[in-house]
């Protein structure tokens, strides 16, 4: 007979914190070190002291629910969690489910007296949606946040200090906050996707959390009156950018599904109707799941631009943006979690995440795994995001499970 | 044996205007009713003074040289004419040769003691290029400037009222300089493209000026996380937009050539490197010669737009802009400037013109027609702009013999 969760306790969990920044539009508007998110933190702070759990909080703003290991006092710490902050008129469980879950793990261990070699750990990063600054909590508790980070905070600079001051942290605290002697990191999220719902699994194992990359590309013709100058003599830049829009397009759905591309804006100069377009620059970015695949790409969408500029008689200048490694999971933890899965005869199957989390952090330092549960419709940061009572039990059981299976195999 | 211009003065008055406005990169820039502007009107009053022929200025502050009928006193005039103004750094030629051609026909036709039945005037019209109104002189003369035009110039309040001052006029003495008693307009002009140098052809006679249609096309899908939204299920309002930019121009090169088409500005929002863009707004334009035409690219393009926008999920917005009708030249003019070229052993074709004149404004009221003489690389609106002696010769003796021709079939 397997160990299970309180499915009920942890529903009620979700429904209460789900009514903590409600806003008119059905949906939660928790915002990083917002009042509201101070607002979520008593909370959650008055839930782990009433479940009997140890509170604890760093100087990152990160806060947690602690059931220290019975067996001994230096055992490293096995941490579980996600963040407790939403989107603007986001949803109830992106985020929330992973930390209300790893509470839920902790209530169930202890109360069924279970000894464990590890000190365990149910933690809310600060600020993973990034109002302020990205994956700030879990970059910092990682040792992988910058002074430089801190002093260009995507938010504002005012924003982070009045955001610091509701939290009582400053950028000392924040950049001393990392953890030692961790043993792991398991996060459970909502899949914001339906690749789970249109395949009919009911547990994701995440292989890899994608990375990025992007770039200007700047086509150069030569501008020309509208009128005057023949078609088959223009050397019209926006020709040569609509015409790579559309072979990348098709050569990355081709060729490199479930890697995705996108052209999120574009620059046309001089910018008249009855001008020739002269300059046309994209915003050109692409995201897989191994670096493997991203050079790949790589060394098919740029040569596919430069021989676009040469067929409309263009010059193209690339400038890079930004390289975002893709976060490789552990696969020892993954195996953990398929048998975990299988132990609750649950189907399961592994999922690249094209969405940054907390784990991405993690996984610099100590061996890290994701699993995703199903969203209904795929549909996150937005009111109507849902996961069914049935899918949140599931996933909080495999967490459950997998942390069992961990004791088991640990040898201190 | 025919009668011809006389070369070399035509070519003196070339080299003597084009010392006026000089700039330090080899071109002219004798903006309207700009000083430069102003000392070249004086230039021209006195060559025509010196000439022995009669100067004439008018409330649009257009200048001309009249060779008055020996026949009759209340004779039609026969106009022939273009501008003195050139673009910021632009050409000799343009507008110039028109202008000084028609000079020398006068002449040509006094020194022969010539007897027409119609006084014959060579005219300069202010602002051709539109540096503060453009088409101000012509449309004035033509009598359809209105009262909100010299309202909003599009060289702002400020530089017409200035203009003005310079040359001595108001808006009451422009909207009053409509023309009465024209026989016709004739406009000796270079061709401002390269496809009478490319063809051979000595004259182009002026078919038609074309027409333009512009629209506004805005696009609109669904703004969505560019990395988490899987690239089958988006609706990629850029997507759409490439894929007209693509398709309109192959159906205007392959269905509508000479005719053209532009897409010379595109708005994309969101408008960031990780958000698939929900809108995409082009600025569509395109030309062609005649109504008929026009209304076939309207009734192939706007159904193209939205035949695109469905097959990517979008919604389309139609905005007009802009509706130049084409300024139809008279065929019977056409005809005579044709036997002209034809007497003079000069091969000839019929062109359209991409670009606006002068004509384009007495067309409405008048017969009107225009020729071309070839331009060395359809260079124009450029110091390099330049049209050989041959070529100038050309086009003089086919305006002069058009004038004998008329004079003939002249019946009062």
């Amino acid at each position: 007979m397997l160990l299970k969760i309180n499915g009920q306790r942890l529903s009620d969990d979700l429904d209460a914190l789900g009514k903590i920044g409600a806003t008119s539009e059905g949906g939660l508007s928790r915002l990083a070190m917002s009042a509201a998110d101070v607002e979520g933190r008593s909370w959650f702070r008055q839930r782990v002291q009433e479940s009997g759990l140890i509170f604890r909080s760093d100087g990152a703003g990160n806060v947690s629910a602690v059931l220290p290991s019975a067996r001994q006092v230096d055992a490293p710490t096995l941490l579980m969690g996600s963040h407790l902050d939403t989107v603007h008129n986001g949803g109830r469980f992106d985020g929330a489910l992973g930390v209300l879950a790893g509470l839920e793990v902790l209530r169930t261990c202890r109360d069924a007296g279970l000894v464990l070699p590890f000190h365990l750990e149910a933690i809310s990063f600060t600020d993973e949606e990034g109002s302020i600054l990205p994956l700030m909590g879990s970059r910092a508790a990682a040792g992988i946040l910058t002074l430089d980070e801190l002093e260009h905070p995507r938010g504002g600079k005012d924003a982070l200090e009045e955001g610091m001051k509701r939290l009582n942290i400053t950028p000392e605290t924040i950049l001393n906050a990392k953890r030692e002697n961790l043993h792991a990191y398991l996060e459970l999220h909502i899949e914001q996707g339906a690749i789970l719902e249109d395949s009919g699994f009911d547990i994701g194992i995440v292989t890899s959390m994608v990375g990025l990359r992007s770039y200007w590309l700047e086509f150069t013709g030569e501008s020309a009156h509208a009128g005057t100058k023949p078609m088959p003599g223009r050397a019209d830049a926006l020709w040569g950018a609509a015409e790579f829009i559309r072979a990348a397009r098709d050569l990355v759905m081709r060729d490199f599904a479930p890697g995705v591309m996108n052209v999120g804006q574009i620059f046309v100069g001089p910018g008249a109707f009855n001008i020739v377009p002269g300059h046309a620059k994209l915003a050109l970015e692409f995201r897989h799941s191994t670096r493997e695949y991203l050079d790949q790409m790589d060394s098919k969408l740029m040569p596919l631009a430069h021989e676009i500029a040469n067929q409309f008689n263009l010059a193209l200048e690339v400038e890079p943006v930004a390289w975002v490694e893709p976060a490789m999971m552990d696969e020892g933890l993954m195996q953990t979690l398929e048998a975990a899965s299988k132990q609750h005869g649950l189907s399961h199957t592994r999922v690249f995440s094209f969405a940054g989390h907390d784990a991405q952090s993690l996984q610099t330092q100590i061996p890290t795994a994701m699993l995703f549960v199903p969203s209904v419709k795929g549909i996150s940061h937005h009111p109507d995001e849902f996961t069914t009572p049935e899918a949140v039990m599931n996933g909080a059981n495999v967490l459950l499970q997998t942390i069992l299976n961990l004791s088991e195999n640990h040898h201190v």
